[in-house]
């Protein structure tokens, strides 16, 4: 396999534009990461487009072409790639294996969603559909109930505290009020996301990503560039909560790492900076054990100890997350790695880390089912 | 690049099964593939499937790991592949990919869709996302309306008759009538395809192809088999049919059908029989210029001599095609491969072809926007 590199990096402001189509977004986002990268769109042998539900949210399908076509690129594959909120990682995955295994040595990759323009009601329903829709969805479990379950046996399981989720919450507001970019630059105190208002118990607003649009694209290479893409794993495990043996872990993330790390020839303990899945705060500390940056039902007094702020040992979410930067669900994971970058190439600005020579980000689907796990190195 | 073959074949019966969810379809047609192969899900190193647009369909998303996991695939990438009705074909032209450069040695493709749970107008509906929402279906033309504008085109053009229309219908019918997993086994007239119920001028009931329910499978495998796939190629053109030059060609099917003969080494000439993506009649006469099969504006003539039937020179949709086998949109694309191997291994009955080593199939996404172009040859 060969060495593959990032060539460009390019995002959208995520937050709710009420005025700006799904093709808008993404148009913008890809004509940042040409730019950035100095090529143009006949440089683009293939184009991987990460989308969870465009055609619900939006009424339009078949959107690689359609966007492709939008910023002149025609004639080559166009493919739209759906894993829930991993939809983004996903397509990132497929494009690095292109790369790597000499098909292509030039693609590019778009994650967009625009969420905005449906009811929140609607936008429950829409991402119900990521979960298992005869045995949860049909009776109820919409994706915070599911997370409020698994956040729930967590607390049961291994003690982890309200406050422990808090401190998630309370740490990427931080960040996302230091990004310009960031859906919502709202500095909370525990006090505050404790008492927010409730939505399942354990949760308030305040354990729960945001409803956003926006996009991220990122152009890939075989010809080496500042930023190396170490390692891409992508894996599954069962949709449904009631199929899982454990519902504090998720194996697929689990399985994800493993290959990961084995591919890049790295351990938990070399990553200096990471981007994860906080669809809710439970989430971020489950990938905090599932990652293997600390022992299974400690992640809660960890994070709450200050390790995973900026400042910390392992600076993780410094984009403000899916929890305030926005959760464009498809954009997702490639902005992680756009985010990622930006701290890797030290453009940072008051969210800058001391170390971003090793990066990773974890990108996960439904309740799990799916998980991506990239790791970044400065070459 | 390597050699990649066809390990084994599965489909479901294609038609409307009101008592089968669509993971039941797709479960029965991995598991006859896994078994027609020999092999069993733990040797799948990645989970290919090609779906439209389940979500809408049957509220269920994530589709690729609910599938997966529902035949005992876990711990490896499962993905969903979307590119209109060319979804299958697009599924398959990346698990191709993914084997031919050596990432894996085994992989399954999965095609499903579910659609005859929900009203014709909705169908209708949901499949109009697969063309341009904006500009398209919210001022009306939904598919038949747009593939009508394009035979009317092609009339005005080359003097293609409604005749040379109503014979590709005729002998699709026939064909599926000796299909018995096809949805439709009606054998028709020229006359009583002329006068069928009116759709959009030109076009009757017998030009447009059925909404059904179905899924097919193929495992695919770096070891010799019998059938091996010479090429496989994918490209994209513009979603509107504003946005196209000349309406009556799709640019993405001749630039796939190009890069395909390249790789397989082979001219049309060579081809001993095709199955082409008929989702009007007036899509497989267009197909056959695209393909190189026949000059621009010679394909109605043609046709309509017999050339294409299972006894003519180039024997064409001898599985009754999308027009009579039936549509269930996802699983086109790997279906038709199904249907060509099954000719390729003299299995085919009562509509068995005499010459068969080398095969052909296209499968279109929208009106032309994703177009998927493989070429399968026997060992």
């Amino acid at each position: 396999m060969r060495s593959v590199h990032v060539a460009g990096i390019g995002k959208t402001a995520f937050g709710s534009f009420p005025d700006r189509t799904l093709k808008d977004l993404a148009v913008e986002a890809i004509t940042t990461c040409l730019k950035d990268a100095g090529r143009s769109a006949s440089d683009v042998e293939a184009f991987y487009l990460g989308n969870f539900d465009g055609p619900s949210f939006t009424s339009q399908n078949h959107l690689a072409p359609y966007v492709a076509g939008a910023v002149g690129i025609t004639g080559v594959p166009a493919t739209r790639f759906e894993a829930a909120c991993a939809s983004g990682g996903s397509a990132f995955f497929h494009a690095c294996q292109s790369v790597a295994s000499g098909i292509y040595n030039t693609v590019l990759v778009c994650g967009v969603e625009k969420m905005t323009s449906q009811t929140t009601a609607r936008v429950a329903d829409i991402l119900a559909g990521a979960g298992d829709a005869q045995f949860e969805s049909s009776v109820g479990a919409t994706f915070p109930a599911i997370f409020a379950m698994i956040a729930r046996r967590h607390m049961h399981q291994y003690g982890t505290t309200r406050e422990h989720l808090a401190a998630v919450a309370v740490k990427n507001h931080f960040n996302a009020s230091l990004n310009p970019q960031a859906h919502l630059k709202k500095v909370i105190t525990i006090e505050q996301a404790l008492a927010g208002k409730p939505v399942a118990e354990p949760f308030t607003i305040y354990d729960c990503s945001l409803v956003s649009d926006g996009a991220a694209a990122i152009l890939i290479s075989s010809i080496p560039h500042q930023v190396r893409i170490a390692a891409c794993a992508q894996a599954s495990g069962p949709v449904a909560l009631a199929d899982k043996p454990d519902i504090t872990t998720f194996p697929a993330t689990k399985a994800a790492a493993a290959k990961a790390y084995a591919q890049a020839g790295l351990s938990p303990t070399d990553i200096h900076l990471a981007e994860v899945h906080d669809c809710f705060t439970i989430a971020e500390l489950i990938a905090m054990e599932d990652l293997g940056f600390i022992t299974a039902g400690q992640s809660g007094p960890w994070v709450a100890s200050g390790a995973t702020a900026i400042s910390g040992l392992l600076p993780v979410n410094t984009s403000g997350g899916l929890k305030a930067k926005g959760h464009p669900v498809g954009a997702t994971g490639v902005a992680q790695l756009c985010d990622l970058v930006i701290q890797m190439r030290g453009e940072a600005g008051p969210r800058q880390v001391a170390r971003a020579s090793n990066a990773l980000a974890q990108n996960l689907g439904g309740s799990g089912a799916t998980s991506v796990v990239t790791i970044l190195q400065k070459s």
